[in-house]
């Protein structure tokens, strides 16, 4: 038996919670879950926001533990191996974006939490595919927001050759915002952080920004017209993207990883004149999440994280709620 | 003196009108016209849509024609060449972006017809930089059209990598698309044409496309979901932009070459979910104004025109007008 913490429908706290997870398929590895970092997506999950929540739903997809177990057919892994594992936890490895080493984009992916089980457990599984082994030199304790936060904001850097010449600025200082300074400031970029929170300003420089603006300032914004080549933004409310585009650069990204409902109205003759690209992305595939984590232990990057006791899940959520969590939280299992 | 037609004001028919361009710059080449497209932005200028034309005004920048005279600086140029002048009639030639060979992209760039006077006419003046050698086996009669509407499609397929085993739609068969339909043919490409119109349909096929689809029949777009990985849009007119993005693979591009004024709404959980891409561009620079002209040459690709007397200027235009032109229209000079 698993235990774990489920909740038991849509809203309601978790409680402890523990089922059979049957006899181990031949491609799986089961995972002794040390620690499980949570994420704002796992709050979507609870909460049915998105409209495909099974209950009782175990959440947690920012799992670091060790190997326990590994399948007849698994290769590459060895019980006590230290592991992690994030959104997804299996692919079809035979349609074109698996062969193109884009794992991230099959149609038929599983994710970790969806119609299955979860990492705020003692034990998780997964496809050995989806999980990516922790190099030395990534502190296992830290490490669980990389594997969902932090390669939202690093694969984008990857899929669009982002150069270190480059100039890049970030919109929202938060979970992943925090992780997009640290990496692209070790990238060899000159960094700006957009934020509203005159506190997080002062943050952002110690996280790796060498500029900071005020995201509800137009006049700030209008200051850096014609400065930036790349824009990830991590937020997922409406800004007035227009004026965005006209801090880019020509042939500018605007590249998006927080997810706006509204539509993003945007004019087409700025794109046209200047040769703008919009463009967004989710996840990344387990070879980038190991290129990720390579890059992570070269330049001592980790995940700002404050710890809680796996048995205080619901605090730690409601912290998350919050808006205070400082800057991201991961689950210690006893 | 050099014998123009130009607009008294906006929305009048062209009339002659002769000027003095006074002495040849150091770093300018007149060509005598011989051949000169007209384009939609020229009526777009005629009728001052976008409010910076300036009276009397000579259309003209789809120029084909022989070197007349050369600057005292200009070096590579001789009296007798022929060659072609497109939307740019000089850069600054020292901006990140000129530097950078971008030079369509450079923020002071000369528009042949926007404070000065353009090819509707027998000379022309223009910066040796923006002049383009026309490479033996183009033919000159239809190669005007290539230097504005020509390279607006074949832009794009150099700027973003487009790969001879991508497969591709374009949006629109007229002015542009027809070109478009031709390059990606040659390209190598899978080549789909959405036109609403069924005779077009039917000629698409034999410009290059492979497959048609109708523009306006939702189920039929529909039936091309996660088909292409780049679709050209050469229309002027709102479509519905996020059916269109689910015709699109993962990684794909949907970019713009016809200006919409209206916002693009477009969905933001789609692109991120797919890792999409938006994107516009404006001409091409001389570099790649050069590689299309000799892809042009090899592949036999001319735009299919109708020839106009000079002379017969407001006729071509009415003819243009009324949208039957079939596809580009150029007027001969005697």
């Amino acid at each position: 038996m698993i235990k774990a913490y489920a909740a038991p429908s849509a809203g309601q706290p978790l409680e402890p919670f523990e089922y059979d997870p049957g006899e181990l398929g031949d491609s799986q590895v089961e995972i002794a879950v040390e620690y499980c970092g949570i994420c704002h997506s796992d709050l979507s999950m609870i909460n049915n926001e998105w409209g495909f929540s099974q209950y009782p739903l175990v959440p947690g997809h920012e799992v670091v533990g060790k190997v326990a177990a590994v399948g007849s057919s698994v290769q590459g892994f060895e019980v006590g191996q230290r592991v992690g594992l994030g959104w997804h936890s299996g692919y079809c490895n035979h349609c074109e974006h698996c062969d193109d080493g884009d794992h991230n984009l099959c149609f038929d992916a599983a994710a970790t939490i969806v119609a299955r089980h979860g990492g705020f457990a003692d034990k998780v599984r997964a496809d050995a595919t989806a999980v990516v082994p922790l190099p030395d030199g990534v502190s296992a304790s830290t490490a669980g927001p990389l594997f969902c936060g932090g390669i939202t904001v690093f694969n984008p850097m990857v899929q669009f050759g982002l150069k270190p010449t480059d100039k890049v600025a970030v919109i929202g200082i938060g979970g992943l915002g925090h992780m997009a300074l640290k990496f692209l400031n070790a990238w060899g970029c000159e960094v700006t952080a957009f934020t509203s929170s005159e506190h997080k300003r002062k943050e952002a420089l110690v996280l790796g920004a060498h500029h900071t603006l005020n995201s509800r300032d137009a006049a700030e914004i209008e200051s850096a017209t014609n400065r930036f080549d790349m824009i990830i933004s991590t937020v997922n409310v409406k800004l007035d993207w227009n004026l965005y585009l006209s801090t880019l650069r020509a042939r500018g990204r605007l590249h998006l990883v927080g997810v706006t409902l509204d539509p993003l109205d945007l004019q087409a003759f700025g794109i046209l004149g200047r040769q703008l690209q919009i463009s967004g992305s989710p996840v990344g595939s387990p070879s980038t999440i190991s290129k990720m984590l390579d890059f992570a232990a070269l330049h001592q990057i980790e995940p700002q994280c404050e710890m809680f006791p796996m048995s205080q899940v619901n605090d730690a959520i409601a912290h998350l709620e919050s808006g205070k969590a400082n800057y991201r939280i991961v689950l210690v299992n006893d």
